[in-house]
């Protein structure tokens, strides 16, 4: 067999670049030799994803490397200091040291805590991920953003650490439900929204191929959002500026997720809703059209993705939980609105202002 | 009250440099407006210095942001997950964001944890290091090496991540013990050793004006080590060769730290022992003299340090302890030797047989 499979493209960050790889059944293809420093590897999934995916992985990459695995628990709730404690204690005990791999084979979840733990274990060991979500293929798995978080607070604890590959094997979301599939493709909506007008029409035009998950249709979608999200991770790794302008809808996304608690939504489905503000409040400014915000309505419900703000969540409510967020830099809340489609900015304004005219448009 | 403290030297990593300013009550005097995006600031300090320091750090740091601070219980213990997750609970309670501050004012450990917290809190915010000690201001205040101890293992966890500026003010030494201040001393020493012939035999002709804290003295000694320190870090941030010379006489240290639980010889008093281990081995390689054993071996005994192997710790403990070593890379451990005073290099060899030798010369 032949290891041969080729990056689809090369994120470029300062002082190294990594391979994305992005194909359907291509996880075997890969020449992993090039990524094994030492000789000991561990892989960290879920209780979701082991039964499914572990032995398939387990089995190539013990061709590269002396492999072991963790098994966490799936969901959120996994995402915290006690499971990240959890990894370093297996790594101390099996004698892992720098020049061992992390694997990260889950979702965002289990993406975040093992780049996190490969990001502060013996200040910073290597790692690759290994996406089985369509939102970690799109968005969580680039960039470096690892994380847990705090008891206080989503994502507040972490470490910008990026992995030294990231192969997105189409054929593991088989895993997904249409649920979490579909709050998938709200991101991948959202790198046609904010930075390429072309790929926004391309996926009006394909929504019932990308509905029923054609894998051809999904390979374009996949390349041409981490496209997006390389170009930019590449121009301003540490988020200093253009990089917040992936945060498209997620700072309305995040207040929706903090007061449900992280038990209505599932993380795209706020980010949808979340789009729907962003694209209002961009209206309002007079820079998109009421025909911007009915096809992206229309696209999002298409998906079965909500559009509308849940019902017992205010305008105090909203301005409590935005002014929070992390994005909030000196009382000024940093948003990102379009300025037309394809083309997002970062707009830095007080809250409750912008609460009060958006609401009234509700 | 002119602000006019100028750095006495800066510290230049890739994509960013800061400043290390050196002097005798020069605390009051430095421009922090400078240092400051925000308006906030935590200081992190511990409870046997809070009482010394506290107020003349807030007085003045109040004239440059909203001053807050978290006092720590002293010592080791603190440094862990636990203390950590305190940290940013303080600074998610009180709204601290991105453009905040930490101040690790104290030693070693203080330094080590608000720096880890600065690492960790919303992916990176920035800090400003206030060392108390000798060792803290010749060594981890200096170079980006932040963490905390996981149950299982000594500094495994943690994170390179550079502070904005480090202000060492000599008059803060004056909390210190005299056990505490020499073993300071033999970090001090020890950059002689690696890097500087010169200053190794200006240390050894001035070690009566080191012994009684001589500020002249004092001025010369730090800067000259931290000098060598800034340039090392300069050359290998990350640790990926060159900075290993950092750490002569430290595996042989931190072993026997690692044994005594941490509750016998202080920090400095095992890389004592474990730089009389490291020249005996380079001398074994015909490198350095007995003379020059003898020099050093007087030397260290002047400043009180002690220069032998604790009684009941055996070569085979040590070969436990050093396989365990985070040095150890695929299974050879990567020790500090000395070419000739002045002069140290990384010499990658196994274990047991040069344990053998040694212990035949004590």
């Amino acid at each position: 067999m032949k290891l041969n499979v080729k990056p689809s493209l090369v994120v470029s960050i300062p002082k190294r670049s990594y391979p994305i790889f992005v194909g359907v059944d291509i996880f075997e293809n890969v020449d992993y030799s090039q990524f094994f420093i030492g000789n000991k590897a561990l892989i960290v999934t879920d209780d979701h994803i082991a039964p499914i995916l572990l032995d398939r992985v387990t089995k190539t990459l013990s061709k590269f490397a002396d492999v072991d695995f963790l098994i966490l628990k799936s969901g959120e709730t996994s995402k915290n200091m006690e499971t990240l404690s959890r990894i370093h204690s297996k790594l101390i005990e099996n004698n892992f040291d720098r020049s061992s791999t992390l694997i990260a084979l889950g979702g965002g979840v289990i993406g975040d805590i093992t780049g996190f733990a490969a990001a502060t274990y013996q200040r910073g060991i290597n790692y690759i991920q290994l996406p089985t979500t369509l939102l970690a293929q799109v968005d969580s798995s680039v960039g470096g953003k690892t994380g847990v978080n705090h008891p206080l607070g989503k994502n507040m604890i972490g470490a910008f650490h990026q992995p030294l590959a990231v192969v997105i094997d189409i054929s593991f979301l088989s895993t997904l439900s249409d649920r979490q599939y579909c709050s998938g493709v709200a991101e991948v909506i959202k790198y046609g929204l904010i930075k390429d007008k072309d790929f926004y029409s391309w996926l009006i035009e394909n929504i019932k191929m990308l509905k029923c998950r054609d894998h051809s249709a999904l390979i374009t979608a996949v390349e041409a959002s981490i496209q997006i999200k390389a170009a930019v991770v590449a121009a301003d790794e540490r988020e200093e500026n253009i990089r917040a302008i992936l945060n498209f809808g997620h700072t309305f996304g995040h207040a929706i997720e903090s007061f449900q608690r992280y038990e209505g939504f599932l993380h795209g489905e706020a980010i949808s809703v979340g789009m729907i503000l962003a694209m209002s409040a961009s209206g309002l400014l007079g820079q998109t059209s009421d025909a911007d915000l009915d096809l992206l309505t229309n696209a999002l419900q298409q998906f079965e993705l909500p559009v509308n703000v849940p019902k017992d969540m205010t305008k105090e409510i909203f301005l409590d939980y935005m002014d929070r967020d992390k994005k909030v830099l000196d009382g000024n809340i940093r948003l990102i609105l379009l300025k037309s489609i394809g083309h997002a900015y970062l707009e830095s304004t007080e809250t409750k202002p912008l609460l009060d005219k958006l609401f009234k448009t509700l």
